[in-house]
């Protein structure tokens, strides 16, 4: 396939063609990279930006229907909205989960909404670097907002961090003494906290969420790229839209800020660098893992030093000489 | 020099073999690293367990009088304590920051404690894996506990959670509106948060800390490692003495309930297993970087990469191809 003529299309905002460019860019096809990798970069020589919003929270909390909601909103002011799901933990039941289309109906039929499931039979690593791309090709076809929906579970909260320029994170209205299930570290890299299903008896569970989290967020260190009253809590009603529209305003507001003081920039700029890299190591680990008998070794020494029968240092020590010896 | 022997000297407690077994093994000389390797598994190989207490927390809460309280209450009940200190992010100044013994002038002086510096002139990687080995050393010469700490800053943090049994976090009193300077993610990591400097008019603001936090840990998942009522959090005062002996029977209660449950047995496999498989990667990694020109091409193009001229995907196969097409 002639990826830059592909890229002419998706530009021209063929939607037949995105989907194409995104099952070349997701194929495993050794094949398919190097046609994709054109493919990329023709696209991303439209220079394009949407605003690249990454969507977390744990199971239950209501994504999908945030995400309608929230959607059909901003396709009723005219934005064009992608909706792309990233599940790197389960690669096979993701399709599945977040695949379906009938969790969002309305954004599903809407001609300025474009909503692709995760894709499956990908190592972790594969679905991180193939969603990077994927992104990409929505901005290209025009999308103004790409929203990068993950499961709060694994690693896809990290991933989601990597690959957005702003980060939410969905939680439910739970008691102080409740266990949220929140994933240790995604707190921290959250921009914007919505506490959902602020509605009917639960509004004033959500209210005391909303400061229990707020509170909790006021223990942690401000990061740079945080505009003043950033991290922020908000209660939002997915069902009734109340609070939505005022989150999305947040959301704006923070990445306009962020563009003007040269953090999204930066922020994306980081994020290549960080791809890139992770990339060669993976690579050069992959390139010397592919020598026979060696994933066979690691495993095996592996054992031994978690069994205690030899140390760490040791067991590296033979695995790098009988790499380097020979 | 003979690892082996120098390992009979340690386990037989002679003070002096182990300084020179701990400069052994933080020797940079690449003669130096098989005889090292020698003396840590011949000194491994009395099976003697120390508790290995992680401690970190930002400069100015009172790391050193805190050690200095809890070491000398230890060692008046006749445990022998092993202080390290830790500093991967600035291995230069490391040793004059952490390193000064008049921090601790009692413990200094009693001949059951153990005080050892960060090592200097490492690469971070580095400091890592000695540390680890240092440990191991320090119980093979018989201390019932060793006490590792950082600053808490840079990567220290995340190290000292990966070579200890139990992770302390240091903390000073501030109001809920204050910023802590907590580093974002540490707080996941501990134990026990203990809330120093609680005495005089500093205690009724301790107090509130230690809710605040305490509120705060309530939000977060409860790992399968944590004890019921663990991660806790507890005021002390390293000045008065006060809350230290509290603190410490809640680290022995945890370190009890977690060797009971086969945790702590779990958890230094898992970062034996950890400290060799990046021993590999690392090790790699630095194998295929050490061919002429290859670190100066991923310098430049990560700077492409981060200038937006060339793709992550593009730049990282560039990369691979060069490795292995010669």
């Amino acid at each position: 396939m002639d990826g830059g003529a592909l890229a002419g299309r998706v530009v021209a905002g063929d939607r037949r063609a995105l989907a194409q460019a995104i099952t070349l860019v997701e194929s495993t096809r050794p094949a398919d990279r190097g046609p994709a990798l054109d493919l990329v970069e023709a696209a991303a020589a439209a220079g394009r930006k949407g605003l690249r919003v990454g969507l977390t929270g744990t199971p239950g909390v209501g994504k999908s229907s945030f995400i309608e909601t929230l959607g059909l909103m901003l396709t009723g002011r005219g934005s064009r909205v992608a909706v792309l799901a990233v599940d790197p933990s389960s690669p096979v039941s993701g399709g599945s989960i977040l695949g379906d289309k009938t969790r969002m109906p309305g954004l599903a039929r809407d001609p300025l909404a474009f909503i692709r499931p995760s894709p499956s039979g990908m190592v972790p690593g594969g679905v991180a670097r193939r969603s990077r791309e994927v992104v990409a090709l929505c901005e290209a076809a025009g999308f103004d907002v790409v929203l990068i929906e993950t499961v709060g579970v694994g690693q896809g909260e990290g991933l989601v961090a990597e690959l957005s320029d702003i980060l939410v994170l969905l939680m439910a209205p739970a008691g102080g003494d409740e266990l949220q299930g929140v994933k240790r570290g995604i707190m921290e890299r959250a921009d914007l906290i919505l506490v959902n299903k602020a509605d009917g008896v639960l509004q004033p569970v959500a209210e005391r969420t909303r400061a229990d989290y707020a509170a909790a967020l006021g223990l942690l260190r401000r990061r740079a790229e945080d505009a003043a009253g950033f991290p922020a809590v908000a209660c939002v009603s997915a069902a009734t839209g109340a609070g939505v529209g005022e989150a999305w305003a947040q959301v704006e507001a923070l990445a306009m800020w962020r563009r003007d003081n040269g953090f999204l920039d930066s922020r994306r700029a980081r994020q290549a660098r960080l791809w890139f890299e992770t990339g060669v190591r993976e690579g050069l680990v992959a390139a010397a893992l592919a020598r026979p008998g060696l994933r066979a070794a690691i495993e095996r020494l592996g054992a031994e030093v978690a069994a205690g029968q030899t140390s760490p240092d040791r067991a590296s020590l033979q695995i790098l000489q009988a790499m380097t010896g020979v």
